[in-house]
């Protein structure tokens, strides 16, 4: 059986580090014989805006709809096109219409990773975030009245509803039932946002009873990035909507150290769309064009690419290579952001050569 | 001159802090001689509430509104009253009637206090989080429909105002001028949350030209989440909206070890209406009743409030009499969560006898 992969890799270093990517997976794919066929698509990019005017052909959602997976690079370069321009016309776009309700993004202390924590070693830190990744808090509904007086008054609206909650906390809750711990954590702000988050405490504890082996707690959201902080070793499974999942699924990683390699699967669990992998870390201009952007984000993404479809032998082994290369801590072949003095090509090829 | 100040103690550990908050605040006045009259009101707890049916009498705004400032404890026991009914009926009424709209929070690593990020010495860490704190996500509009069905959507909108936006702006650079480093950082969404956030962002670039003294930056709020944890030496004031404000005044307290000491400012600049002090720690009701609670964000919010009052000398004394008290690291004297034995009274007691 084939599985034919969308291949959009953005801007920036989403264009260094996608090949790496590529070869990783392609050496894992030979070594579990796995059939994997990739296509390119140029557009997604900035390059690709201010050629056509806009961030996706018009047929896009025909021309990718029929993939089994988009393997994505990083999009965005506020130099050529403002952000909510180039994300809300590319990657917010695929989240929505290919209907990715779930935003998955592992939070992990890796061997060989510095964590910015005080006394924290690997295997202290191992949790899930589980985003919303559809409706909440971004949203297109809300307008401006009596612009440009003092009067201006600017409204957004935060829309939840039935199906999109419920669907979110499944996913969570059937997760956690995968995990050693079974713990579920739920991220609200109830305290404060008096009228959605009641409700998203509401739906929890409805579906928690169809879960009775499942440990339920919740954290007000401000008071959860302190207990990221303070006691990452709490969670195993933590649930959040669409802004709160997005907060917490960078500062989960910016625990560990992770924040430059982690990988985000932006999901539609019954697979009628193709499901999107791509790495946490954006496009980095900053960087760009230096060849020393680290591409184990990206490759981990392939890792879970390959669960979904199927694959998690294929995709654990793709994780314990980068923790052996991480482990082994060649400086000449890691890149800089993790103390070496390598390439995005030698940190890609050592962990390819493990497969 | 006296100052009028009004006592609430709230719920919980709030009523066990407030009388050392009382005590440090009695000897910095007989110090520097400053005339404070206290006046204590029982309304604005929980169990306030069970006995009257509402959190605050009908007349209380006229009670309160010609104090100079409000002195306050913690509010909330859930097992008595949701937290959504016990907050909005005290705390966010004040802040919303009384027009407090600001809260602003020291993020300071202090000695004797381990923070939980690596290699973190006191005086590495020292930024102030200015928080919009009357409107934004915190608003009661919105509303449910198709109640019960699987349609069911719940709505609830986000609203900034011009006066809103730009006058927490205008505080947070004013405050940028008063410090050394001259350094803001705006806290945004713009990228995810279309339609408010890039408005907050006009409004930061439109009020910088006021200021071109003042260095600017801003970031998305999660990535913005991450470098309080991986940089938290880059900031200098940070100015967000009431949510993102919420967090990042939870999160940076977590960052400096202090979210158990740290104190809060909710003010009205204009003087208009009396502003209040508050620990930033709730009520506690877990270790409530054992006199073991630190009563230093408190203390902290104490010396605030002599700041607010125009005693800023005397506003640092209390806060260096709390930093020797720390330093000093007797353990009979502080209380457990900072490494020691003894009691809310001793801790309070110690430090009264430096001022
Ligand atoms: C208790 C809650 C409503 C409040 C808030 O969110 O404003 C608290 O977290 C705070 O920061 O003072
Ligand atoms: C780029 C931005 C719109 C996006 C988001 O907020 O969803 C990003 O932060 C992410 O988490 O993938």
């Amino acid at each position: 059986m084939t599985h034919r992969i969308a291949i959009i890799a953005g801007d920036g270093i989403g264009t260094e580090v996608m090949p790496e990517g590529i070869r990783a997976l392609e050496a894992t794919a030979k070594r579990f014989n796995i059939d994997l066929e990739f296509t390119t698509f140029e557009f997604g990019s900035c390059d690709y805006y201010l050629e056509h005017g806009k961030m996706l052909p018009d047929d896009w959602f025909e021309q990718l709809k029929g993939f089994d997976a988009l393997f994505y690079g990083a999009v965005g370069w506020p130099d050529k096109v403002p952000d909510h321009i180039s994300l809300w016309g590319s990657l917010l776009q695929f989240r929505r219409r290919f209907d990715q309700y779930i935003n998955l993004r592992p939070c992990k202390l890796m061997p060989g990773i510095k964590s910015p924590l005080a006394g924290r070693e690997p295997g202290d830190i191992d949790f899930y975030v589980v985003r919303e990744n559809t409706e909440g808090e971004y949203s297109s509904v809300g307008g401006k009245m009596f612009e440009g007086t003092d009067r201006e008054v600017v409204i957004q609206d935060t829309v939840m509803t039935r199906t999109g909650v419920d669907r979110v906390l499944k996913y969570a809750f059937e997760l956690a039932q995968t995990r050693p711990r079974k713990k579920l954590t739920s991220a609200t702000k109830s305290n404060g946002i008096s009228i959605t988050m009641p409700y998203w405490d509401e739906r929890v504890v409805e579906m928690a009873k169809g879960y009775p082996e499942i440990a339920v707690d919740k954290f007000h959201i401000d008071i959860l990035t302190a207990n990221f902080v303070l006691h990452p070793d709490w969670f195993d499974v933590v649930v959040g909507s669409n802004l709160f999942g997005d907060i917490l699924s960078d500062l989960g990683p910016a625990c560990t150290g992770t924040i430059g390699i982690a990988p985000s699967a932006n999901i539609n669990p019954e697979g009628h769309f193709p499901s999107l992998f791509e790495p946490v870390h954006g496009s980095a201009p900053d960087i760009a064009g230096k060849g020393i952007a680290n591409p184990i984000g990206q490759i981990w993404s392939g890792a879970m690419m390959l669960e979904h479809l199927g694959y998690k032998e294929a995709g654990d082994a793709m994780v314990t290579a980068i923790e052996e290369v991480l482990s082994e801590g060649d400086a000449t072949v890691l890149t800089r952001d993790v103390g070496g003095e390598g390439t995005t090509a030698s940190l890609g090829k050592a962990i390819a050569d493990k497969l």
